[in-house]
């Protein structure tokens, strides 16, 4: 099969293309109309087998998590998905893998109509990278660098369930097959938070998304903004999985374990209540953990504000 | 050494952002603010060891290599670069290969004003994916559909030089040790004919960059303009290097070599001096070197308008 007939094939959108793309798949590069007087966050991932997916993984789940983690970077930023381009590197044409990837694919870009504009396909190892472009008025991305002191600092939904599913797989961890299944949902089948992002523009100040562990993540915010924070440990959305875990695997789990994609952000505590209604609008529930202070460096507390010295180390996809 | 530290030391542009990067490396998304009035072209290529290039390739000459490739795709457009996302899959960190990289990398970027605004790196086998963004005023983009019957077609530079050099290199073909080290030039060294296509707009109907070789390449012009063409043979512009070849071999090189990177594009025989002089401004040769005609197929004929019966394969990097 020729690049072209592959394209056409398996990576024709059945979603048909919005206005702003003035072309798409099939020339030297795409053409896009940017809305005017928007913000263009551009964003890209590189997934590699046997480091971010085990070989044998499920295509239709690859093909949902290679854009879904590209989604949370646009979550993460409050910007709306627009279009993205896919350069795919695989070691053989297998059709029913191809189709299965591209419906899993299509179905999270088309639930967020987020448009395929162009790509590249070639042999190789099999390695995905995604290219996303959303937009986001100005002065309104969640950036890193924003938190203040005093903000409050939330996260979405809950967390250490993907972690808990990849300790399963390695054999760190033994739970039931049914407490398999679910949290391996987790770990495979991340829920971009694209509605969460765009309802807290204009009230959260900073943002990022929980793909390396909460603390290495929370830290770039903390860096980034030149502060510091205390987390009450006790008050983390242990994932529902987890929970039934010892008290030192969910706190481990919940604070380092990646593959999250859930959203931690800072704002005002004068904007509490602004949070807990973003938070409806886009259905998505949010848990105060924590605050950013003057004082640098993280600090890990329990609910009797107790110190609590955990050693813990975040996930990096390269050096680790 | 960290991901983040290995971006720090090695991915840091010299030149400083320009206006239009609101936010660079370092937070979840990168923030532009698009050109108003103006239509964003994206692209994206992705370069396997032993596909795209040799396992032990030269670092530096494979940063430019890799941007090169690319920004010729925007320059098929008619774009002026603006900005660009890395993920680079590594199997080692290895500072003096980045080193080199970067510094290849970031001297073409430089010279076009295209900066490094994200991207990704991770542990895997040596893949460099790139995504490239410009911008093109509307209905002024060189589109691969917008061939007319009539149009003449244009080359930019020379052909078939980059395919010797790989035809050396596989022991396919023998020249002097002189003639392998300027024809690799063109392997390792592609000039992405920016100036070319932004000279080109207004006036072009038609472009693409020939990346696959000029038979494939302007085939698909044809197929997306709905048209046909003849091509005069003796009319192309053979390599320096190439030229002193046989007859055969130069016919062979130049209409099926891949990794050229020169301009085709089609204009109207009235614009013939105006492609002339938007040549000169942009210190680019070109080769008027055949017809879009409303017969589809491509025909190739010799300067005495005989028919050549060539048996030519493009390149396709995936089915080859």
């Amino acid at each position: 099969m020729s690049e072209f007939e592959l394209i056409q094939r398996y990576f024709t959108q059945r979603q048909s293309p919005p206005s702003y793309v003035t072309l798409g798949i099939g020339d030297d590069c795409a053409l896009m109309a940017p809305s005017a007087g928007m913000q263009l966050a551009i964003s890209s991932d590189m997934l590699v087998a046997g480091r971010h997916f085990f070989p044998d993984a499920d295509a239709r789940m690859l093909g949902h998590k290679a854009l879904a983690v590209n989604l949370s970077d646009l979550a993460a930023m409050g910007a709306t998905p627009r279009a993205f381009t896919l350069a795919l590197a695989l070691p053989q044409v297998d059709e029913s893998w191809l189709r299965e990837f591209s419906q899993g694919l299509f179905a999270l870009a088309d639930r967020h109509h987020c448009h395929l504009i162009g790509g590249d396909t070639t042999k190789g190892p099999l390695n995905i990278c995604i290219t996303v472009l959303g937009d986001v008025p100005p002065h309104q991305a969640l950036r890193r660098d924003s938190a203040k002191v005093g903000d409050d600092i939330w996260v979405s939904g809950t967390l250490g369930d993907a972690r808990l599913a990849l300790a399963s797989y390695l054999r760190q961890q033994t739970i039931s097959d049914e407490a398999h299944r679910q949290s391996a949902a987790r770990l495979h089948q991340p829920i971009p938070r694209i509605e969460l992002g765009l309802a807290l523009r204009g009230i959260a100040h900073a943002g990022i998304d929980i793909s390396d562990g909460l603390i290495g993540d929370l830290g770039h915010i903390l860096q980034r903004s030149a502060v510091g924070a205390t987390l009450d440990c006790d008050a983390l959305p242990f994932g529902s999985i987890l929970a039934q875990q010892a008290i030192q695997t969910r706190y481990e789990y919940a604070l380092a374990g990646g593959d999250d994609y859930e959203l931690c952000f800072t704002a005002a505590p004068s904007d509490h209540a602004a949070v807990l209604a973003a938070a409806q609008r886009a259905q998505t529930p949010v848990t105060c953990i924590g605050k950013i202070e003057a004082q640098s460096g993280l600090r890990l507390v329990d609910k009797n504000k107790q110190a609590l010295h955990l050693s813990l180390n975040s996930f990096d996809h390269f050096s680790s």
